[in-house]
């Protein structure tokens, strides 16, 4: 399967959704190595941007993304990763299942760069727009 | 709301989600004022980074992403957008649903970079991983 590393110097971004419910758990990074090992080990690995080095989501925690099934996109810029989450469930380093609990509203317009403390919920679903 | 536009040169990605069941159908690129304009208009623009423009999806197609709710991510630099898909309810360029019809299976382990054709399905979801 060719994947088109290039348009993001070496990366593509990866979306992780919950095999079971559609949910969308997170979004990381792959370069090739990290794509390679994902598909070889069944368990996601990302390329930590921040690091600069492959990180085996949950190594640590338990909190391990099994691999359900994965595609790409027409152009091969961008995954799709269904998965199953280990041990407690939990993807976010914040203690929710899903990255995803800081809702946007229309409230949120001309004011997508300023600082503001942002809104949370705990359902990882976004909120529906406030017109 | 704090949108970091920092970590990637001005963009972020935004996850397009069919708000009715969940299906992933895209993955754009926002910069603020793409991100603005969405939350304004309620209707998803993307910045294109082939064009280098904002593009506002289904602008000609008439199949434009109408926005349901957004959220972000715990590190505020990933955007999550649920849609109803207006007119023919296409939002791939290759006339399917979902933009994710190529499904990626362990035989494709360290070939990721390869040329290869890549197998299609018509559903938009990926396929089970073939171990």
């Amino acid at each position: 399967m060719n994947i088109d590393f290039d348009k993001m110097q070496g990366l593509v971004p990866a979306i992780v959704q919950d095999g079971s419910n559609g949910e969308i758990l997170m979004l990381g990074f792959m370069n090739r190595e990290a794509c390679d090992r994902t598909l070889n080990t069944g368990y996601v690995t990302f390329f930590s941007r921040t690091r600069n080095q492959l990180w085996t989501k949950g190594e640590t925690s338990g909190n391990r993304l099994k691999l359900i099934a994965a595609a790409t996109d027409c152009d091969r810029d961008t995954l799709l990763l269904q998965v199953e989450v280990e041990g407690a469930g939990v993807v976010c380093h914040e203690g929710t299942r899903s990255c995803f609990t800081q809702p946007l509203s229309r409230a949120d317009e001309k004011k997508a760069g300023e600082k503001q403390v942002g809104q949370k919920n705990e359902s990882g679903n976004p909120q529906r727009v406030q017109s």
